[in-house]
């Protein structure tokens, strides 16, 4: 996979390809990137690649040039067809769906934005998706870029150690996590559940299914409508619901 | 502020810190940060920070004793109570709300885990919030406390130059932002709105309420439900609706 950032602050992500998951992605060649600053391509005389908003108000929005010939440039000789990506608090909320959907592209390209925001011809004539990464409001779409990169990158082949992990992570099976516990037994006076001692596998199974089944209700009941539960699962919510465990 | 990390990856941070509205609003002393490595307080004589899961499974979980011991250190001697608040897919899901929450705060610390998760310990008798940036699956929590911090530094007073760009933000209206456009008018045959160019208050006024409405509606209306609507903009609404714009 080759991954291209736009972004007028491209020092932003040296410290984040540097380390954990993503470094290694990368020494093992699992990806290349490139980033791009877009500044570099304005036409104008002052390098200024934004200017005041049409119709007045507050902050600057970003002009449609800069953004249209560095997005050109780095894409006309490519045999790939790249998804062109705008990082905004407009865009489509992002998931773990979408993660593995991205995850099969050969090229992505990710235009961050800053300031006030962009040309809407940009949005209109120029992307193919455009991702927000939650309901909140960030100073500009380089955190959303590195988001929606590693988690990408860690559902390439090859680049988690072991698969399992992936599998019963949150969001993939469509539940919270179930609690985990390591040594010691005792920390403090804080113990772990026996039934993790046990050294019974069908109950620390259940017990865990259980756990993540009673976190999800209590804090994303939300995430219960979609996913597929069994008879025994179905009555383990109603007596949780029924307040009688 | 002063914010604390805690982190098996401090390097992550780098670019980050140093880059835009959060190197600037360092430079203004807005706030301080300490990036702290908690493998630096195991006890452990290989110093490990984590081990095999209780019950079994892939993965390494976080030990308790390296991040209890960590944050008792960080916050001891401090005359601030800090909210202590773990980076994790279970948490609260992070909105703008929160972050104007948080930005009220004098001491924000943050945990930021990796690998398959944490001790259930530290959640249950260490922290005081759980915080999820989205339903999506990372590498570790680093990325989730740069997104954090990068939208509540942002709201401190002084930080961004004009407080209008805060309030016409997306969410912080509880509507998708309106379409923005500038220079030039005509850019490659693609026109800007006439009305933006009409010199008219009023009129550019309600149309970008009504693009809000619109791109609400179309993206995202579970979030019209939130909002307060004049008697116009209901009809607005119910034409929408009706297919008739």
């Amino acid at each position: 996979m080759h991954i291209d950032i736009l972004t007028l602050f491209p020092n932003m992500f040296t410290g984040v390809f540097q380390s954990s998951i993503l470094q290694k992605a990368l020494e093992k060649k699992k990806f290349t990137y490139n980033l791009i600053d877009f500044r570099e391509y304005t036409e104008d005389k002052h390098q200024k690649v934004d200017d005041y908003p049409y119709g007045g108000g507050a902050g600057m929005v970003l002009t449609p040039q800069p953004i249209f010939d560095a997005v050109q440039a780095n894409t006309v000789d490519k045999n790939t067809k790249p998804r062109i990506i705008l990082m905004c608090p407009q865009g489509e909320p992002y998931t773990q769906k979408k993660a593995e959907e991205l995850a099969k592209e050969e090229h992505l390209l990710f235009i961050c934005g800053h300031y006030e925001g962009y040309d809407e011809r940009i949005r209109e004539h120029l992307v193919t998706d455009e991702i927000s990464i939650g309901d909140y409001v960030l100073t500009g779409g380089e955190l959303g870029a590195m988001v929606v990169i590693d988690s990408v990158i860690r559902l390439l082949p090859g680049v988690l150690g072991n698969t399992q992990s992936i599998t019963e992570d949150s969001f993939t099976t469509g539940l919270l996590e179930h609690p985990h516990y390591t040594r010691p037994a005792n920390f403090r006076g804080m113990k772990v559940p026996g039934v993790l001692l046990s050294g019974h596998h069908e109950k620390i199974a259940t017990w865990r299914r259980e756990q993540s089944l009673k976190r999800t209700y209590e804090r994303r009941p939300e995430l219960l409508t979609q996913v597929q539960l069994t008879e025994r699962e179905k009555q383990f919510l109603k007596e949780l619901k029924n307040n009688k465990m």
